[in-house]
């Protein structure tokens, strides 16, 4: 019988800003991917995203971002490696230290917005990524898209490395997401996309736009928590997964 | 033969501003306070901080402080005591992870500015910043200065704490900094200062104003980073407290 | 035929954060208080909002707070009268600026969150938003709660004041704002809130919540933007003043 | 008898940090070009340095930069052409306004760090900045680096443009400064600087690496505030153009 993780980011308001409805969101996922204070959420948010997500079971990675509040982190700002190295220490530390307050553990890390994108794409970004995770915390794991430069520089790097697919979003013939605004670049429905996150988890690979199968093992699937549609696309992509047999549960169990 | 720690508050620049002599006084000092990124400091700063700091074992403690770059956390923020706690939480969880990063260890947590005069003044912020503490890491030492409410919250958390004495300041019959503005306040002269010091330590007692003397165990000097003659009165306390025979060490080994 | 001026504070965004409902907000009122990007707001948010007004014929003016937008300005920060007459003269200078860029025209000036509360009930901190307004542009106008230390302040300074009413506030007999958490204090209900605001423009008198008029020159409206039912309140508030021969209009005419 | 204008970027400081001697760099120069929060500078930093210009007859120009006060305004942000129309039109309003209030009056503006690079380089930026300078106040001049994008791009749109040289710098066979880093890109020493300037002043042209004269007219002359040495250079370069006849004057006149 097989099993997946359901994970989101969430966390993603700043003072009285809010961001999707992560209280709904935190009874559908199984992995809270949460924000560090830099592109968005704050000390306040964090914490209270860690207990509510310890109370309902959900695991929580820190999601580290670049330092634009401005851009929710969307923006690809001018960053060295190295800069790069401790903006992610700072971040996953904040999260462990406030994950711990709330009585939960990070057990893993994702990169967030232009930085995810990024370190994707290239290996030096990733390689970056990995070393500052390592350096925080060697047991930490690294969620990653799957067949991205990310994923191999976790590995490489002698990490943990759990790989994603997305519900909404289009896949190339190698792999890679399409990017957004080109056609087949965003999943349209809910039904649509729960359906063929049932096709890929089943079928142990990433499905791409023409139908080719890439073998990759799915530990993962990122729904989208800030969208209009956001919680009710989550939910029926848990529902369809469960429906089929699939077991839905953190890809790190949570520690005791 | 006495041993004493002497402490400064360190890593206070921020990008290209720069905050007293950093690199003149960690030659100095036996443990360095390091603001965390709210208040002054950033990832850049703190991981240099700590690497250098590292280099000539300097032991390393976090610093937090008001999320008030502005007013480099002098000024008295309206904070909940629960948003207290998760300041601190985020702000030494940062710190831990880029010690980490850098090959160092922090040991111990010393609140800055206007947090910390909160937190040595009222016995409900003072016990928020334990919590904070405790809960992020019970291992973690609180510095503090010496019969303050903060001297007796960490206690009372069952946190290990360690007083400290100013090298710069006049004291109170009651044991209270002298506050500024007041005669008395501040201690003019290197030779005064180091004298004082000295006499303190040797007491092992809090000299008042008057020449009173408050029993306490001083394990640790603070002298400022920032004004004019920092280096040169850290540099003069040091020496005459070793030429008494007194050996400077961190009031916390360093972890291997 | 008597007419009133209807203002709300919006403008409130920060990136791709939201906050109410702008464009329908902006389709109902006369006047718009439009945040500087200290407590909310920034120069795209602020520029939009400006070319918007001006297509709908709706007078703006700059809304400042303090610098905290992590509070939303809600936060009582501890400045000096000194620092607040800098802080409101760069805002409403960055606002004029952007207002003009959007082929708009600040007309007027309007405190935010705690600086507003703060001025409403200390005087000098009244005198000093009314230097820095003066300084900045004296053609410059006030907008202020009726009967508080802000229209005192700005009167006496020789500004243009105009007086604003809550629609969905109550009263004290000497016509301050309850405060919000007693009883009273919100007036819950669309049909109630323009009732009342009815009541009050025809009587030119703010009415307290026993039923006292205190006769006021009432010039504006306040109603909020960001509630869950502001939309439907505001519109209810105009509905109801229209219906009964109220003429909406800006309290200060645009300018050519 | 030719007169020439001296211009440095001041209040640059921010909170408590510091950044040069505003003070001895005020006693020397003609114009200072003032950061507007949001790289450098703060409300305080900027009103007080506007009030010392006004005491001592120094002309005031907006120095708008990115928003990242980390970076201190040197990173390349990916803003797009309107959004730095709108970021140039916020400080260029937020520094008019503390001007005013300052008793002083915002006469030019001039681009702060990377925004100046871009500005220099690409046209399109450079039309950005001026329409943005033109739609606040199209009596501002602008303050450009002679043959460069931004100086075409100011006239194009109808401003007054204010052509200036580095005292510091090499320069290209093109007249473009020789990017740091490479073999002649700073002057050192103070005595070459002055003499360099004096005798672009008195061709009226800015002199190549090799020795060759670009015609253009040089109205004003910048040194830097911020480096070890700049007020002896600063200093120097005053002394050695009024030593040769050349008077010192703001290259737009302080308005009544």
């Amino acid at each position: 019988m097989p099993s997946v993780d359901l994970n989101s980011d969430l966390g993603e308001g700043f003072g009285t800003y809010r961001c999707g409805d992560d209280d709904a969101m935190l009874a559908i996922v199984t992995s809270a991917n949460v924000a560090c204070g830099l592109h968005a959420g704050d000390p306040e948010v964090m914490a209270r995203t860690f207990a509510i997500a310890r109370q309902r079971g959900v695991a929580v990675g820190a999601h580290p971002g670049f330092p634009d509040l401005w851009g929710f982190g969307r923006r690809r700002l001018p960053f060295t490696n190295g800069e790069i190295e401790r903006l992610v220490a700072y971040q996953v530390g904040a999260a462990m230290a406030l994950a711990a307050y709330a009585g939960h553990r990070i057990t893993y890390v994702k990169t967030h917005g232009a930085l995810g994108n990024i370190a994707c794409e290239e290996r030096d970004v990733a390689d970056a990524v990995a070393r500052a995770v390592r350096a925080v915390d060697r047991d930490l794991s690294v969620l990653a898209i799957a067949v991205t430069e990310m994923a191999a520089a976790g590995e490489a790097a002698g990490l943990e490395i759990h790989q994603e697919i997305y519900a909404d979003r289009g896949y190339t013939e190698t792999g890679q997401l399409i990017p957004r605004g080109q056609p087949g670049a965003m999943i349209e429905g809910a039904e649509e996309a729960a359906a063929r996150v049932l096709a890929m988890v089943q079928a142990g690979a990433v499905i791409t736009a023409s139908g080719k199968h890439l073998p990759t093992p799915i530990r993962s699937i990122c729904v989208h928590g800030d969208s209009e549609h956001a919680v009710a696309t989550a939910s029926l992509v848990r529902k369809r997964l469960e429906q089929a047999g699939v077991t839905l549960k953190p890809f790190k169990p949570i520690a005791a």
